[in-house]
């Protein structure tokens, strides 16, 4: 056995999360994918499956209330909020992270007041944020400025309504400095929107202890609800009076099923809601959330550093010298819970990973991507995606 | 057996879609909610769960492309396409029905161009697209006029941009003239929006064939496509290159996996995506869409008027007179397929027809309503439904 691979069952064995890996449906490969679409929860098979045959072909229209149905994104929502750092109250799951995206921004734009003419949107971001805040911008009448997130705080003024922004970067797996940059945000008076996609369920956000006034994410990543799981809007309490949504459908309703025509927006977190809530997709996801009941964060955050470490480690051994490139940054502060890598052939090297049974993807044009997700990944995987990686590119 | 009941027994007994009913998972209950819930159609359990443990748990990140994933909003689309009388490549599925009206709607007021300014809404719409239309008008600079579906036609003026209104309007079932007032938009130069929620699977909608420009539908009423299922936009074909987005998220890229940061819009109904698909429930959708694959809407229509004209005539013989007061109209061709009672009592009277096993629903402040899904409600049932409330009125 080589010193990585027993470097591997080492850190296995003292691994207080490897029986959390149980919980998920997997097989032999080397799932790398996670930050794309997370592993399915072994449980919730049976319990969509109780959804569908009970819930909606037995009790039907009954569920709405009985099986809990209209109150689900509110209560998922609830679920979600630990994970992310909010006190229960804040957060809706429901619509896509793009049509969240557009909620956020349109209604910190509409807080921040007709003086405030700017929004600002990180120019690294993964492209649909651009072009919802684009849309945003044209539809309230304000200028779009792509701006790097270093460069935010200079690109700050008394004009900047709102800023959008990624927590981690979705190419690079570049962790951005949430707490810092939500503080420049406020003492330039605007507001701060932040995509968590690539963050929440890898690492602590801290969405209440650092004052971020809007957020959004998916669910279909590091929280594993189901390919294109609902997306969920984190509104700040102290700002829920104020939120005042593009879209104010009628789940947003003070008394939907007033059937009034005249619109009085519901209080709390509930604002955000707009239609009828996707119910299998919900409840889906709402199993999935189940994995987390003991399993801290924080100890989340630790593994997630480890198995990056430990990656970039075994690809230093294994992979040819010059053959690739990281591009995820080594310091821990600003790294997230994936390894890109830089590869002139990044989509025909993928392909032939995935034949050998490592699963990770490729961005274009040149970027090999490995997602760590440290409920189901250990650190023989790790060895081994990188072992085949080295085999790959010193015989291509 | 009464003349009533031996009636039942004779339309059941020539029914040409009694078989169909088969296809369903129902009990005892008479169901008369489809309107608001469709029923479980039989196969789709098994199908869900082949989603589920095969295509998320097995395939996983894979099922984009094997599964059929990403192209299942315009391949759901073009299922739905015949049911509501479109060629292929003018519908996709996804997100809400609020969101589809926020999309179309503003998408057809930048069709219309400056110079129109005003948006016409049926104001007795179903509060959501009323809620969406004032988010879209004020979005736009435009200004809102809530006005009569028999009073457009006089409301049409050269500052009309767009028109959105309801097929069938929810609490009486009063279907409304679609082909006329589409005409009458549009010789006002107006773009005409319709809400198909509840006509689509229930009668013939003819949106190719009525010039309609653009629509929207909910999948969950007729089309049994499960609870919250997404809904649907259609975009006439020779108005597609037109249709400029509010939510252009990178779906609707014409090269989403390019990831650049410009957004330039696909070609045809693909436009109309906005983020990534809900994957469960559209399949749920799809699965539930092959109880159709050998039911001609014509059928289904002349079964309906059946139904509501046998409900009516039993409403007529075992209700006291005077209790309900019918709010539907008795024409055919005003008349979609629920039947809706004005009665002082009842919320009350509803639930204490569920508790008798027949089940409609209550909507604010006075009105029963019950709605007839030709593919699995049969003239027993609604026999049965009128004899029933005949025993609640009568002893109430």
């Amino acid at each position: 056995m080589s010193e990585l691979m027993s470097a591997a069952w080492e850190l296995d064995a003292e691994d207080p999360l490897a029986g959390v890996r149980e919980r998920f449906l997997l097989d032999d490969t080397v799932y790398l994918d996670g930050n794309s679409l997370g592993a399915l929860p072994a449980h919730v098979p049976g319990r969509v499956e109780d959804v569908v045959r009970r819930q909606w072909g037995e009790l039907r229209i009954r569920s709405w209330e009985e099986s809990g149905w209209w109150t689900a994104p509110e209560r998922i929502g609830d679920r979600i909020a630990p994970l992310v750092g909010a006190a229960p109250g804040q957060i809706v799951v429901g619509d896509s992270t793009s049509v969240n995206v557009f909620k956020a921004l349109v209604a910190a734009v509409r807080m921040a007041g007709e003086g405030r003419d700017e929004i600002l949107v990180d120019a690294t971001t993964f492209p649909t944020d651009g072009y919802i805040a684009a849309s945003a911008a044209r539809l309230t009448g304000r200028t779009l400025r792509p701006v790097l997130p270093a460069e935010v705080p200079s690109a700050l003024t008394g004009r900047t309504a709102a800023v959008l922004l990624n927590h981690v970067d979705y190419r690079t797996g570049r962790l951005h400095d949430l707490p810092g940059l939500t503080a420049a945000v406020h003492a330039a008076g605007g507001y701060a929107v932040w995509d968590l996609c690539h963050s929440a369920g890898a690492l602590p956000v801290g969405l209440d202890e650092h004052g971020v006034d809007l957020a959004v994410g998916c669910t279909y990543k590091y929280l594993n609800g189901g390919p294109g799981a609902p997306a969920y809007l984190y509104v700040r309490r102290g700002l829920q009076g104020r939120f005042d949504s593009p879209l104010p459908g009628w789940n947003s309703h003070a008394e939907p099923f007033g059937m009034t025509s005249a619109y009085t927006p519901a209080d709390g977190a509930v604002r955000g809601r707009v239609g009828t809530p996707d119910i299998l997709s919900l409840l889906a996801l709402e199993a999935a959330l189940d994995v987390w009941d003991d399993v801290p964060v924080a100890r989340v955050r630790a593994k997630s550093l480890a198995l990056t470490d430990f990656f970039l480690r075994c690809v230093e051994a294994y992979v040819p010298a010059g053959r690739v490139e990281n591009l995820t940054p080594v310091a821990h502060a600003e790294r997230a819970s994936q390894v890109a890598l830089r590869c002139a052939d990044a989509g025909e090297v993928m392909r032939t990973l995935i034949e050998r049974g490592v699963v990770g993807d490729f961005r274009a044009p040149d970027v090999l991507r490995f997602g760590f997700t440290p409920l189901y990944v250990g650190f023989a995987d790790v060895e081994r995606a990188a072992r085949v990686l080295g085999q790959v590119l010193g015989t291509a």
